[in-house]
Protein backbone atom coordinates (compact mmCIF):
# COMPACT_ATOMS: atom_id res chain seq x y z
CA UNK A 1 0.00 0.00 0.00
CA UNK A 2 1.21 3.22 -1.02
CA UNK A 3 3.03 5.43 1.54
CA UNK A 4 2.52 3.29 4.54
CA UNK A 5 6.19 2.68 5.21
CA UNK A 6 6.68 5.62 6.34
CA UNK A 7 4.42 6.25 8.74
CA UNK A 8 4.99 5.57 12.38
CA UNK A 9 2.02 5.29 14.86
CA UNK A 10 2.45 6.68 17.75
CA UNK A 11 4.60 5.06 20.19
CA UNK A 12 2.83 2.81 23.05
CA UNK A 13 4.90 3.77 26.29
CA UNK A 14 2.57 3.02 28.87
CA UNK A 15 0.16 0.09 29.84
CA UNK A 16 -1.04 -2.21 27.55
CA UNK A 17 -4.51 -0.84 27.49
CA UNK A 18 -2.96 2.41 25.96
CA UNK A 19 -1.44 1.02 22.91
CA UNK A 20 -5.01 -0.75 21.97
CA UNK A 21 -6.83 2.46 22.86
CA UNK A 22 -4.34 3.70 20.34
CA UNK A 23 -5.09 1.06 17.80
CA UNK A 24 -8.64 1.65 18.09
CA UNK A 25 -8.03 5.41 16.99
CA UNK A 26 -6.04 4.41 13.40
CA UNK A 27 -7.60 5.32 10.50
CA UNK A 28 -8.42 4.26 7.03
CA UNK A 29 -7.05 6.42 4.63
CA UNK A 30 -10.22 7.47 2.43
CA UNK A 31 -7.89 8.02 -0.80
CA UNK A 32 -5.22 5.58 -0.29
CA UNK A 33 -6.88 3.64 2.06
CA UNK A 34 -3.98 2.80 3.95
CA UNK A 35 -3.84 2.94 7.64
CA UNK A 36 -2.58 5.78 10.02
CA UNK A 37 -2.41 7.22 12.88
CA UNK A 38 -3.17 10.72 14.27
CA UNK A 39 0.24 11.94 13.64
CA UNK A 40 -0.29 10.94 10.05
CA UNK A 41 -3.63 12.39 9.79
CA UNK A 42 -4.56 15.01 6.92
CA UNK A 43 -7.69 16.64 6.41
CA UNK A 44 -11.31 15.82 7.96
CA UNK A 45 -13.60 13.87 5.69
CA UNK A 46 -15.63 17.42 4.79
CA UNK A 47 -12.07 18.83 3.08
CA UNK A 48 -11.56 15.48 1.81
CA UNK A 49 -15.21 15.85 0.17
CA UNK A 50 -14.73 19.64 -0.85
CA UNK A 51 -11.15 18.82 -2.19
CA UNK A 52 -12.74 16.20 -4.51
CA UNK A 53 -15.64 18.36 -5.83
CA UNK A 54 -12.84 20.98 -6.64
CA UNK A 55 -10.72 18.60 -8.73
CA UNK A 56 -13.92 17.65 -10.56
CA UNK A 57 -14.70 21.17 -11.24
CA UNK A 58 -11.13 22.15 -12.26
CA UNK A 59 -11.61 19.09 -14.31
CA UNK A 60 -14.46 20.18 -16.11
CA UNK A 61 -13.04 23.51 -16.77
CA UNK A 62 -10.10 22.07 -18.59
CA UNK A 63 -12.14 20.47 -20.55
CA UNK A 64 -14.16 22.66 -21.91
CA UNK A 65 -11.21 24.85 -22.28
CA UNK A 66 -9.42 21.96 -24.21
CA UNK A 67 -12.93 21.97 -26.48
CA UNK A 68 -12.69 25.85 -26.85
CA UNK A 69 -8.69 25.45 -27.82
CA UNK A 70 -10.27 22.86 -30.66
CA UNK A 71 -12.85 24.98 -32.07
CA UNK A 72 -10.82 28.17 -31.89
CA UNK A 73 -7.85 26.37 -33.98
CA UNK A 74 -7.43 27.01 -37.38
CA UNK A 75 -6.47 24.82 -40.17
CA UNK A 76 -3.67 25.64 -41.60
CA UNK A 77 -2.78 25.94 -45.04
CA UNK A 78 -0.15 24.18 -44.77
CA UNK A 79 -2.50 21.12 -44.28
CA UNK A 80 -3.88 21.21 -47.32
CA UNK A 81 -0.77 22.19 -49.14
CA UNK A 82 2.46 20.60 -49.29
CA UNK A 83 5.68 21.72 -49.82
CA UNK A 84 5.78 20.55 -53.31
CA UNK A 85 3.04 21.98 -54.90
CA UNK A 86 2.06 25.12 -52.95
CA UNK A 87 3.73 27.51 -55.31
CA UNK A 88 -0.13 27.66 -56.45
CA UNK A 89 -0.36 29.79 -52.74
CA UNK A 90 -2.58 32.44 -53.01
CA UNK A 91 -5.82 30.72 -55.11
CA UNK A 92 -6.87 27.13 -54.05
CA UNK A 93 -9.81 26.28 -51.52
CA UNK A 94 -7.88 27.62 -48.75
CA UNK A 95 -8.64 31.65 -49.43
CA UNK A 96 -5.08 32.52 -48.79
CA UNK A 97 -3.77 36.03 -49.92
CA UNK A 98 -0.18 36.49 -48.86
CA UNK A 99 2.96 34.60 -48.60
CA UNK A 100 5.74 34.00 -46.39
CA UNK A 101 9.20 33.17 -47.85
CA UNK A 102 12.56 32.85 -46.45
CA UNK A 103 14.51 35.19 -47.66
CA UNK A 104 17.72 33.14 -46.86
CA UNK A 105 16.82 30.80 -49.35
CA UNK A 106 18.12 31.43 -52.84
CA UNK A 107 14.90 29.72 -54.60
CA UNK A 108 12.39 29.95 -52.27
CA UNK A 109 9.44 28.04 -51.57
CA UNK A 110 6.42 30.45 -50.49
CA UNK A 111 4.46 29.21 -47.29
CA UNK A 112 0.99 30.64 -47.76
CA UNK A 113 -1.48 32.54 -45.19
CA UNK A 114 -4.34 34.76 -44.36
CA UNK A 115 -3.80 38.01 -43.78
CA UNK A 116 -6.62 38.11 -41.43
CA UNK A 117 -4.63 35.19 -39.37
CA UNK A 118 -1.13 37.47 -39.39
CA UNK A 119 -2.73 40.00 -38.10
CA UNK A 120 -4.48 39.01 -35.58
CA UNK A 121 -1.05 36.96 -34.23
CA UNK A 122 0.75 39.86 -34.09
CA UNK A 123 1.29 43.52 -34.08
CA UNK A 124 4.19 43.61 -36.87
CA UNK A 125 1.91 41.92 -39.56
CA UNK A 126 -0.85 44.04 -38.36
CA UNK A 127 1.05 47.49 -38.67
CA UNK A 128 2.65 45.76 -42.08
CA UNK A 129 -0.50 44.71 -43.65
CA UNK A 130 -2.94 47.22 -42.30
CA UNK A 131 -0.41 50.05 -43.58
CA UNK A 132 -0.73 49.31 -46.82
CA UNK A 133 3.37 48.87 -47.03
CA UNK A 134 5.17 46.98 -50.03
CA UNK A 135 3.88 43.74 -47.89
CA UNK A 136 0.60 44.16 -48.54
CA UNK A 137 0.59 45.23 -52.02
CA UNK A 138 2.74 42.78 -53.21
CA UNK A 139 1.40 39.90 -51.43
CA UNK A 140 4.34 38.75 -50.27
CA UNK A 141 6.50 38.76 -46.85
CA UNK A 142 10.12 38.22 -46.46
CA UNK A 143 11.03 36.75 -43.20
CA UNK A 144 14.92 37.05 -42.78
CA UNK A 145 17.53 34.61 -40.95
CA UNK A 146 15.32 31.48 -41.12
CA UNK A 147 15.01 28.12 -42.55
CA UNK A 148 11.82 27.17 -44.98
CA UNK A 149 11.64 24.51 -41.83
CA UNK A 150 10.84 27.28 -39.03
CA UNK A 151 9.28 29.01 -41.56
CA UNK A 152 6.87 26.84 -42.16
CA UNK A 153 6.74 25.71 -38.05
CA UNK A 154 5.68 29.65 -37.46
CA UNK A 155 3.17 30.04 -39.92
CA UNK A 156 1.98 26.52 -38.29
CA UNK A 157 2.06 27.73 -34.81
CA UNK A 158 -0.41 31.27 -35.95
CA UNK A 159 -2.95 28.79 -37.37
CA UNK A 160 -2.91 25.81 -34.01
CA UNK A 161 -1.10 27.27 -31.62
CA UNK A 162 1.23 23.68 -31.30
CA UNK A 163 4.84 23.39 -33.11
CA UNK A 164 7.11 20.37 -32.63
CA UNK A 165 10.00 21.54 -30.87
CA UNK A 166 13.71 20.36 -30.37
CA UNK A 167 16.22 22.64 -28.93
CA UNK A 168 17.43 24.08 -32.57
CA UNK A 169 13.63 24.66 -33.66
CA UNK A 170 13.14 26.33 -30.31
CA UNK A 171 15.45 28.56 -30.58
CA UNK A 172 14.69 29.28 -34.67
CA UNK A 173 11.11 30.17 -33.30
CA UNK A 174 12.07 32.09 -30.75
CA UNK A 175 13.78 34.38 -32.64
CA UNK A 176 10.91 34.77 -35.31
CA UNK A 177 8.50 35.33 -32.24
CA UNK A 178 10.52 37.92 -30.71
CA UNK A 179 10.54 39.65 -33.94
CA UNK A 180 7.00 39.51 -34.57
CA UNK A 181 6.00 40.25 -30.95
CA UNK A 182 4.14 37.15 -31.22
CA UNK A 183 3.92 36.57 -27.68
CA UNK A 184 2.85 33.00 -26.69
CA UNK A 185 5.23 31.58 -29.31
CA UNK A 186 7.72 33.19 -27.33
CA UNK A 187 6.73 32.05 -23.86
CA UNK A 188 6.54 28.24 -25.39
CA UNK A 189 9.78 28.19 -26.57
CA UNK A 190 11.41 29.89 -23.41
CA UNK A 191 9.55 26.96 -21.22
CA UNK A 192 10.88 24.49 -23.84
CA UNK A 193 14.45 25.78 -23.91
CA UNK A 194 14.66 26.31 -19.79
CA UNK A 195 13.57 22.61 -19.70
CA UNK A 196 16.22 21.49 -21.54
CA UNK A 197 18.83 23.67 -19.31
CA UNK A 198 21.78 22.07 -18.40
CA UNK A 199 25.67 23.21 -17.47
CA UNK A 200 26.98 22.13 -20.99
CA UNK A 201 24.60 24.51 -22.57
CA UNK A 202 24.43 26.71 -20.15
CA UNK A 203 26.70 29.88 -21.00
CA UNK A 204 25.41 29.69 -24.59
CA UNK A 205 21.73 30.02 -23.54
CA UNK A 206 22.80 32.80 -21.03
CA UNK A 207 23.95 35.05 -24.37
CA UNK A 208 21.42 33.53 -26.54
CA UNK A 209 18.57 34.36 -23.81
CA UNK A 210 20.80 38.43 -23.33
CA UNK A 211 20.21 38.50 -27.27
CA UNK A 212 16.90 38.09 -27.87
CA UNK A 213 15.61 39.09 -24.51
CA UNK A 214 14.27 36.13 -22.94
CA UNK A 215 14.18 37.03 -19.40
CA UNK A 216 13.08 33.24 -18.42
CA UNK A 217 16.02 31.41 -20.02
CA UNK A 218 17.97 34.43 -18.85
CA UNK A 219 16.89 34.18 -15.22
CA UNK A 220 17.11 30.03 -15.24
CA UNK A 221 21.09 30.09 -17.15
CA UNK A 222 22.31 32.71 -14.69
CA UNK A 223 21.11 30.87 -11.89
CA UNK A 224 22.44 27.66 -12.80
CA UNK A 225 25.75 29.28 -13.80
CA UNK A 226 26.14 31.09 -10.22
CA UNK A 227 25.71 27.77 -8.45
CA UNK A 228 28.62 26.38 -11.08
CA UNK A 229 30.96 29.38 -10.55
CA UNK A 230 34.49 27.17 -9.52
CA UNK A 231 33.97 25.12 -13.28
CA UNK A 232 33.15 28.26 -15.20
CA UNK A 233 36.69 30.01 -16.20
CA UNK A 234 37.03 26.10 -18.03
CA UNK A 235 34.99 26.64 -20.16
CA UNK A 236 35.26 27.10 -23.93
CA UNK A 237 32.12 28.83 -24.31
CA UNK A 238 33.31 31.01 -21.54
CA UNK A 239 36.11 31.90 -23.34
CA UNK A 240 34.38 32.69 -26.38
CA UNK A 241 31.75 35.33 -24.55
CA UNK A 242 34.93 36.83 -22.98
CA UNK A 243 36.32 37.61 -26.40
CA UNK A 244 32.80 38.65 -27.60
CA UNK A 245 30.68 40.03 -25.37
CA UNK A 246 32.47 40.90 -22.19
CA UNK A 247 29.70 43.05 -21.04
CA UNK A 248 27.37 39.69 -19.92
CA UNK A 249 30.42 38.26 -18.54
CA UNK A 250 30.71 41.22 -16.29
CA UNK A 251 26.88 40.52 -15.54
CA UNK A 252 27.50 37.24 -14.40
CA UNK A 253 30.47 38.58 -11.89
CA UNK A 254 27.92 40.84 -10.63
CA UNK A 255 25.43 38.71 -10.19
CA UNK A 256 27.31 36.19 -8.45
CA UNK A 257 28.72 39.41 -6.22
CA UNK A 258 25.27 40.17 -5.27
CA UNK A 259 24.29 36.93 -4.70
CA UNK A 260 27.07 36.52 -1.75
CA UNK A 261 26.85 39.36 -0.31
CA UNK A 262 23.07 38.41 0.24
CA UNK A 263 24.34 35.05 1.68
CA UNK A 264 26.33 37.16 4.00
CA UNK A 265 23.87 39.16 4.59
CA UNK A 266 21.26 36.41 5.67
CA UNK A 267 23.75 34.27 7.62
CA UNK A 268 25.11 37.22 9.92
CA UNK A 269 21.42 38.14 11.02
CA UNK A 270 20.84 34.76 11.28
CA UNK A 271 23.49 34.20 13.45
CA UNK A 272 22.53 37.57 16.00
CA UNK A 273 21.23 36.86 19.34
CA UNK B 1 -15.15 27.26 11.92
CA UNK B 2 -16.62 25.94 9.07
CA UNK B 3 -18.15 22.68 9.24
CA UNK B 4 -17.46 21.94 12.56
CA UNK B 5 -21.00 22.36 14.32
CA UNK B 6 -22.07 19.23 12.67
CA UNK B 7 -19.32 16.91 13.46
CA UNK B 8 -20.08 13.96 16.06
CA UNK B 9 -17.18 13.08 18.53
CA UNK B 10 -17.11 9.61 19.78
CA UNK B 11 -19.44 9.60 22.51
CA UNK B 12 -17.68 8.59 25.19
CA UNK B 13 -19.50 5.41 27.36
CA UNK B 14 -17.75 4.14 30.20
CA UNK B 15 -14.47 5.15 32.40
CA UNK B 16 -13.62 9.38 32.37
CA UNK B 17 -9.87 7.61 31.67
CA UNK B 18 -11.09 6.60 28.62
CA UNK B 19 -12.61 10.28 27.37
CA UNK B 20 -9.13 12.07 27.89
CA UNK B 21 -7.75 9.11 25.64
CA UNK B 22 -10.17 9.89 22.62
CA UNK B 23 -9.44 13.72 23.47
CA UNK B 24 -5.93 13.48 22.66
CA UNK B 25 -7.04 11.35 19.79
CA UNK B 26 -8.66 14.31 18.07
CA UNK B 27 -6.52 15.88 15.16
CA UNK B 28 -6.57 19.62 13.37
CA UNK B 29 -7.93 19.61 9.73
CA UNK B 30 -4.44 20.83 7.64
CA UNK B 31 -7.09 22.24 5.34
CA UNK B 32 -9.93 23.79 7.16
CA UNK B 33 -8.46 24.06 11.29
CA UNK B 34 -11.00 22.51 12.76
CA UNK B 35 -10.34 19.74 15.42
CA UNK B 36 -12.39 16.36 14.25
CA UNK B 37 -12.53 12.97 16.04
CA UNK B 38 -11.48 9.82 14.13
CA UNK B 39 -14.94 9.16 12.61
CA UNK B 40 -14.99 12.11 10.60
CA UNK B 41 -11.36 11.75 9.61
CA UNK B 42 -10.53 11.68 5.47
CA UNK B 43 -7.31 11.60 4.09
CA UNK B 44 -4.10 10.90 5.93
CA UNK B 45 -1.31 13.60 5.46
CA UNK B 46 0.32 12.23 2.08
CA UNK B 47 -2.64 12.36 0.33
CA UNK B 48 -3.28 15.71 1.59
CA UNK B 49 0.01 16.45 0.22
CA UNK B 50 -0.78 15.08 -3.39
CA UNK B 51 -4.34 16.59 -3.88
CA UNK B 52 -2.60 19.90 -3.43
CA UNK B 53 -0.31 19.54 -5.97
CA UNK B 54 -2.75 17.41 -7.96
CA UNK B 55 -4.73 20.69 -7.64
CA UNK B 56 -2.18 23.22 -8.59
CA UNK B 57 -1.15 21.59 -11.27
CA UNK B 58 -4.61 21.28 -12.52
CA UNK B 59 -4.72 25.15 -11.58
CA UNK B 60 -1.91 25.66 -13.65
CA UNK B 61 -2.63 23.83 -17.00
CA UNK B 62 -5.97 26.00 -16.87
CA UNK B 63 -4.04 29.21 -17.27
CA UNK B 64 -2.15 27.62 -20.17
CA UNK B 65 -5.08 26.57 -21.50
CA UNK B 66 -6.81 29.99 -20.95
CA UNK B 67 -3.45 31.95 -22.22
CA UNK B 68 -3.86 29.22 -25.75
CA UNK B 69 -7.92 30.28 -26.09
CA UNK B 70 -6.72 34.11 -25.91
CA UNK B 71 -4.03 33.47 -28.30
CA UNK B 72 -6.31 31.51 -30.92
CA UNK B 73 -9.19 33.87 -30.65
CA UNK B 74 -9.98 35.98 -33.46
CA UNK B 75 -10.10 39.24 -33.77
CA UNK B 76 -13.62 39.84 -35.09
CA UNK B 77 -13.91 41.85 -38.02
CA UNK B 78 -17.00 43.06 -36.07
CA UNK B 79 -14.93 44.75 -33.53
CA UNK B 80 -13.26 47.02 -36.33
CA UNK B 81 -16.52 47.90 -37.94
CA UNK B 82 -19.54 49.01 -36.78
CA UNK B 83 -23.04 48.47 -37.93
CA UNK B 84 -23.85 51.78 -39.79
CA UNK B 85 -20.68 51.58 -41.84
CA UNK B 86 -19.77 47.81 -42.62
CA UNK B 87 -21.18 48.04 -46.15
CA UNK B 88 -17.58 48.51 -47.40
CA UNK B 89 -17.16 44.74 -45.94
CA UNK B 90 -15.07 43.47 -48.58
CA UNK B 91 -12.27 45.55 -48.05
CA UNK B 92 -10.81 47.95 -45.61
CA UNK B 93 -7.68 46.67 -42.83
CA UNK B 94 -9.52 43.85 -41.69
CA UNK B 95 -9.19 41.67 -44.89
CA UNK B 96 -12.67 39.99 -45.15
CA UNK B 97 -13.73 38.22 -48.09
CA UNK B 98 -17.67 37.57 -47.64
CA UNK B 99 -20.36 38.84 -46.14
CA UNK B 100 -23.12 36.91 -44.62
CA UNK B 101 -27.17 38.93 -44.53
CA UNK B 102 -30.25 37.81 -42.23
CA UNK B 103 -32.09 37.01 -45.31
CA UNK B 104 -35.48 37.40 -43.42
CA UNK B 105 -34.80 41.82 -43.17
CA UNK B 106 -36.11 43.72 -46.19
CA UNK B 107 -32.97 45.97 -46.37
CA UNK B 108 -30.39 43.66 -44.57
CA UNK B 109 -27.21 44.62 -42.91
CA UNK B 110 -24.37 42.78 -44.20
CA UNK B 111 -22.35 41.17 -41.50
CA UNK B 112 -18.30 41.21 -42.97
CA UNK B 113 -16.33 37.82 -42.75
CA UNK B 114 -13.38 35.84 -43.76
CA UNK B 115 -14.15 32.35 -45.77
CA UNK B 116 -11.59 31.25 -44.11
CA UNK B 117 -12.74 31.53 -40.47
CA UNK B 118 -16.30 30.02 -41.81
CA UNK B 119 -14.71 27.16 -43.78
CA UNK B 120 -12.78 26.42 -40.85
CA UNK B 121 -15.49 26.52 -38.63
CA UNK B 122 -18.78 24.76 -40.10
CA UNK B 123 -18.90 22.08 -42.69
CA UNK B 124 -21.52 23.61 -43.98
CA UNK B 125 -19.78 26.84 -45.14
CA UNK B 126 -16.49 24.28 -46.30
CA UNK B 127 -18.62 22.80 -48.43
CA UNK B 128 -20.53 26.29 -49.52
CA UNK B 129 -17.47 28.03 -50.25
CA UNK B 130 -15.18 25.84 -51.52
CA UNK B 131 -17.56 24.02 -53.86
CA UNK B 132 -17.60 27.41 -55.84
CA UNK B 133 -21.24 27.39 -55.25
CA UNK B 134 -23.21 30.95 -55.61
CA UNK B 135 -22.23 31.91 -51.99
CA UNK B 136 -18.48 31.91 -53.46
CA UNK B 137 -19.19 33.64 -56.42
CA UNK B 138 -20.87 36.65 -55.11
CA UNK B 139 -19.42 36.65 -52.01
CA UNK B 140 -22.48 36.95 -50.18
CA UNK B 141 -24.15 34.14 -47.59
CA UNK B 142 -27.64 34.66 -46.70
CA UNK B 143 -28.53 33.38 -43.76
CA UNK B 144 -32.51 32.67 -43.57
CA UNK B 145 -34.68 32.69 -40.08
CA UNK B 146 -32.35 34.47 -38.28
CA UNK B 147 -32.21 37.97 -36.83
CA UNK B 148 -29.63 40.80 -37.65
CA UNK B 149 -28.48 40.99 -34.24
CA UNK B 150 -28.59 36.83 -34.00
CA UNK B 151 -26.29 36.61 -36.89
CA UNK B 152 -24.31 38.93 -35.89
CA UNK B 153 -23.81 37.60 -32.30
CA UNK B 154 -23.12 33.77 -34.61
CA UNK B 155 -20.29 35.10 -36.71
CA UNK B 156 -18.47 37.08 -34.01
CA UNK B 157 -18.89 33.52 -32.02
CA UNK B 158 -17.31 31.97 -35.08
CA UNK B 159 -13.93 34.12 -34.18
CA UNK B 160 -13.75 34.20 -30.33
CA UNK B 161 -15.85 30.88 -28.95
CA UNK B 162 -17.42 33.99 -26.92
CA UNK B 163 -21.37 35.04 -26.73
CA UNK B 164 -23.44 36.94 -24.83
CA UNK B 165 -26.22 34.96 -24.12
CA UNK B 166 -30.49 35.24 -22.89
CA UNK B 167 -32.95 32.41 -23.12
CA UNK B 168 -33.92 33.86 -26.71
CA UNK B 169 -30.68 34.66 -28.05
CA UNK B 170 -29.68 30.94 -27.26
CA UNK B 171 -32.10 29.79 -28.74
CA UNK B 172 -31.89 31.45 -31.94
CA UNK B 173 -28.20 30.75 -32.15
CA UNK B 174 -28.78 26.93 -31.29
CA UNK B 175 -30.95 27.31 -34.05
CA UNK B 176 -28.23 28.76 -36.34
CA UNK B 177 -25.31 26.73 -35.26
CA UNK B 178 -27.80 23.40 -35.88
CA UNK B 179 -28.19 24.47 -39.32
CA UNK B 180 -24.38 25.33 -40.19
CA UNK B 181 -23.38 22.57 -37.49
CA UNK B 182 -21.40 24.86 -35.75
CA UNK B 183 -21.43 21.86 -32.57
CA UNK B 184 -19.24 23.80 -30.28
CA UNK B 185 -21.83 26.63 -30.48
CA UNK B 186 -24.72 24.73 -30.15
CA UNK B 187 -23.41 22.59 -26.88
CA UNK B 188 -22.90 25.88 -25.70
CA UNK B 189 -26.40 27.08 -26.20
CA UNK B 190 -27.59 23.57 -25.02
CA UNK B 191 -25.82 24.18 -21.79
CA UNK B 192 -27.54 27.76 -21.44
CA UNK B 193 -30.58 26.27 -22.12
CA UNK B 194 -30.87 23.54 -19.29
CA UNK B 195 -29.27 25.62 -17.07
CA UNK B 196 -32.40 27.87 -16.99
CA UNK B 197 -35.03 24.89 -17.42
CA UNK B 198 -37.93 24.84 -14.84
CA UNK B 199 -41.41 24.15 -15.30
CA UNK B 200 -43.06 27.06 -16.95
CA UNK B 201 -40.61 26.48 -20.00
CA UNK B 202 -40.47 22.51 -19.49
CA UNK B 203 -42.93 21.58 -22.53
CA UNK B 204 -41.98 24.69 -25.13
CA UNK B 205 -38.37 23.40 -24.34
CA UNK B 206 -38.90 19.93 -24.72
CA UNK B 207 -40.91 20.98 -28.30
CA UNK B 208 -38.04 23.05 -29.27
CA UNK B 209 -35.45 20.69 -28.50
CA UNK B 210 -37.25 18.33 -30.65
CA UNK B 211 -36.99 20.15 -33.36
CA UNK B 212 -33.55 21.13 -33.32
CA UNK B 213 -32.47 17.65 -32.34
CA UNK B 214 -30.96 19.15 -28.70
CA UNK B 215 -30.56 15.78 -26.89
CA UNK B 216 -29.22 17.31 -23.67
CA UNK B 217 -32.26 19.87 -23.65
CA UNK B 218 -34.49 16.98 -24.68
CA UNK B 219 -33.64 14.75 -22.07
CA UNK B 220 -33.13 17.59 -19.20
CA UNK B 221 -36.76 18.84 -20.15
CA UNK B 222 -38.35 15.57 -20.34
CA UNK B 223 -37.16 13.81 -16.89
CA UNK B 224 -38.56 17.58 -15.43
CA UNK B 225 -42.43 16.98 -17.24
CA UNK B 226 -42.13 13.04 -15.87
CA UNK B 227 -41.45 14.60 -12.71
CA UNK B 228 -44.38 16.81 -12.68
CA UNK B 229 -47.33 14.94 -14.93
CA UNK B 230 -49.80 15.63 -12.59
CA UNK B 231 -49.34 19.22 -13.49
CA UNK B 232 -48.98 18.61 -17.02
CA UNK B 233 -52.62 18.54 -18.38
CA UNK B 234 -53.39 21.91 -17.17
CA UNK B 235 -50.52 23.79 -18.84
CA UNK B 236 -51.56 25.82 -21.98
CA UNK B 237 -48.54 24.75 -24.00
CA UNK B 238 -49.36 20.98 -23.33
CA UNK B 239 -53.08 21.70 -25.21
CA UNK B 240 -51.20 23.56 -27.54
CA UNK B 241 -48.43 20.79 -28.08
CA UNK B 242 -51.21 18.46 -28.09
CA UNK B 243 -52.92 20.31 -31.03
CA UNK B 244 -49.92 20.61 -33.30
CA UNK B 245 -47.65 17.85 -32.17
CA UNK B 246 -49.09 14.69 -30.84
CA UNK B 247 -46.23 12.54 -31.65
CA UNK B 248 -44.21 14.80 -29.19
CA UNK B 249 -47.35 14.28 -26.63
CA UNK B 250 -46.97 10.17 -26.94
CA UNK B 251 -43.29 10.54 -26.35
CA UNK B 252 -43.78 12.01 -22.89
CA UNK B 253 -46.15 9.50 -22.14
CA UNK B 254 -44.20 6.58 -23.66
CA UNK B 255 -41.56 8.00 -21.43
CA UNK B 256 -43.19 8.26 -18.04
CA UNK B 257 -44.51 4.51 -18.51
CA UNK B 258 -41.68 3.39 -18.72
CA UNK B 259 -40.46 4.82 -15.96
CA UNK B 260 -43.11 3.50 -13.60
CA UNK B 261 -42.50 -0.12 -15.44
CA UNK B 262 -38.67 0.24 -13.87
CA UNK B 263 -39.71 1.59 -11.01
CA UNK B 264 -42.15 -1.23 -10.19
CA UNK B 265 -39.70 -3.55 -10.81
CA UNK B 266 -37.12 -2.09 -8.71
CA UNK B 267 -39.27 -2.06 -5.93
CA UNK B 268 -40.88 -5.38 -6.58
CA UNK B 269 -36.70 -7.15 -7.13
CA UNK B 270 -36.04 -4.98 -3.72
CA UNK B 271 -39.09 -6.57 -1.08
CA UNK B 272 -37.99 -9.99 -2.49
CA UNK B 273 -36.37 -11.95 0.39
Amino acid sequence: MRGQSHRCHAPSTDSEAETTESETESMRCISCKAVYGARDAGTCKECYEEASETEEELKREIEDLKAKVAFLRFWSPLDHSHSHNNNRSSSGPCFTDVVLVASQDASPIPVPAHKAVLVSRSPVFKAMLENEMEESRSGTIKIGDVSYDALRAFVNYLYTAEACLDEQMACDLLVVAEKYQVKHLKAYCEKFIVSKLNWDNSVMSYAFAHQHNARHILDAALSLIIDNMDKLTKLEEYMELVEKEPRLVVEIYEAYLSKQVNTAAHKDSSMKP
